[in-house]
């Protein structure tokens, strides 16, 4: 299945959602952010006023060395989608195999970039390519790999990326332990802004061995991440109390979201702590219904039966999403 | 003369006097930030919870016609370095030349790309190349060019780059209004920084002719710009109070900061009103004396005699800098 650029469509499109139902007090489910954010602290004035200085970048990268686990080299981007468009560039264009369905953008930058992209179905199918890409856990349906199979997938591809935007409440399915010198041509990208709950901030960062790094940083170019997202990321990834209340909270709520589902009958696909996909029967249907209670989902054009919802965050967002989903709220 | 890459200094390198000469109340004149920042208003916290909404940026790039006087189509990045990093890839490598002396990171990253990179010494001598940039006004030494003059140059381009990083105090030297339709091979560069005093907001814009600056757009990919970057951005752009006032203040600073010098014995080589650059005989020696008074400077490895300095943001800062270039600091 080769990729199509006109499905680029996001969640966190709550814009569209106004345009077609009217304004309102919105509940956003269509993104895999968590709705309760890391209170950002308060800011020394140098982090809007001064170009961010190394030092303050050196202890970006020792938090988040910390907070993944890995002994690897790390390189803060303005996001994991700023390494997905830095990822075509590493290897002269050739033969690139996704892992599908998944998050549309590696595809879609890849291809832009002049890469052959195909859509396969298995891991497995993964082997040969020149440059391949799988998210674990996998954005919208769940799919979960284990890293040693990884670490032997890498064996076989020219470049193995794998995205774990996701993976913060699980650390168990995490590569970055695992990275180093032995592991040249793997590249895993890491979000900062969904388990921190700071999409508006822009910061990634993107886990390899040394020169894979190098190269990452060089094609990024000098202050790449802004100065309040050096200070608000050191301050996020340094406090591990939060992370494990955090990773505690996310397990409970989405037991909880998955009641609700099936309280309207719904079928859970797969997931993660951070967003739930179900088989609903018609999910244009679906979304429509919950958007007539001001709750905006998300559909996805390759699977009519899916509808995917992140968490609310608050306990006003839980029971308009419980009272909607019992249709009780029609 | 052919771009050298370990010359990729930049001001801003404080944390490097902090090594060398110790830490300490440092006055950092090593740049050409405006020391009296844009005051950061109250920022709603989806700034930074949500993705950025196509609402907000819209927003932004309204302020930003409205600031430069432009009708071209606008493109917001992570500073005006993230254009620059996107500029060799606008076109198939060739013949690029850069007007010379100037900011080092347009060789250094056309050069990263391919690109067979000569410096210039004229205006003139851009004519014919596949690639030409000229920063106006000119950093470190002030040159100014006439925008008309650059329209018919850009006649003899391929494409003509125009980073105009620090013309904000300055509109009458920008080529925005004249952007449009009839110019598809010119690219002008703003920086939101460098006159808001926000530089590690990391905010900067690309003004071309609609699909220039699509191609632009699609580079960067999505979200290249943070929540905050965009909130603040759009304020500062459209607070024309703010900008009348600042650039009156900074025309006065710079002639504040000439007597300074000249009381030292320094010639004025040229500046803007951000920054002046000045010939003081053996310019490591002068920023190594005003090191001894805790005020960082900025050298250039090309021309000996050259100190570039900044302006003070407070009295205390004046007086300081007055009295080490009075020679009383000692």
């Amino acid at each position: 299945m080769s990729v199509t650029l006109a499905k680029r469509d996001h969640g966190g499109d709550l814009d569209r959602a106004k345009r077609i139902y009217g304004a309102g007090d919105w509940l956003d489910l269509s993104t895999g952010i968590n709705p309760v954010p890391y209170p950002v602290p308060a800011l020394p004035a140098s982090a809007w006023t001064a170009l961010p200085v190394a030092e303050d970048m050196a202890a970006l990268l020792a938090a988040a060395r910390a907070a993944y686990a890995t002994n690897a080299s790390v390189v803060a981007l303005a996001g994991a989608q700023a390494a997905i468009q830095i990822v075509p560039r590493l290897r002269a264009p050739g033969k690139a195999r996704v892992l599908a369905p998944t998050y549309n953008e590696h595809g879609a930058a890849l291809h832009a970039q002049g890469w052959d992209v195909t859509e396969v179905a298995t891991l497995q199918e993964l082997a040969g390519a020149d440059l391949a890409v799988l998210v674990n856990p996998n954005n919208p349906d769940g799919q979960r790999h284990d890293p040693a199979q990884l670490l032997r997938l890498a064996g076989r591809v020219g470049l193995l990326v794998v995205d774990e935007s996701f993976a913060d409440p699980e650390p168990q399915l995490s590569l970055a332990p695992l990275l180093g010198e032995g592991t040249p041509n793997l590249l895993v990208l890491r979000s900062f802004g969904k388990f921190y709950g700071l999409a508006g901030l822009r910061l990634g960062f993107a886990l390899a061995e040394a020169r894979l790094a190098a190269k990452i940083a060089a094609l990024a170019g000098p202050w790449a991440v802004s100065g309040p997202a050096i200070a608000i990321g050191q301050a996020a990834l340094g406090d591990h109390d939060w992370q494990a209340r955090t990773r505690q909270r996310l397990d409970l709520d989405a037991l909880r979201l998955d009641r609700a589902a099936a309280s309207a009958g719904w079928q859970l696909v797969g997931g993660t702590p951070l967003f739930r996909t179900y088989e609903v029967g018609d999910a244009r249907a679906a979304q429509k219904r919950l958007a007539r209670s001001r709750i905006w989902t998300r559909i996805f054009p390759y699977a009519p039966g899916w509808l995917r919802l992140g968490l609310p965050g608050n306990e006003a967002g839980w029971q308009r999403l419980e009272t909607a989903l019992a249709g009780k709220g029609e």
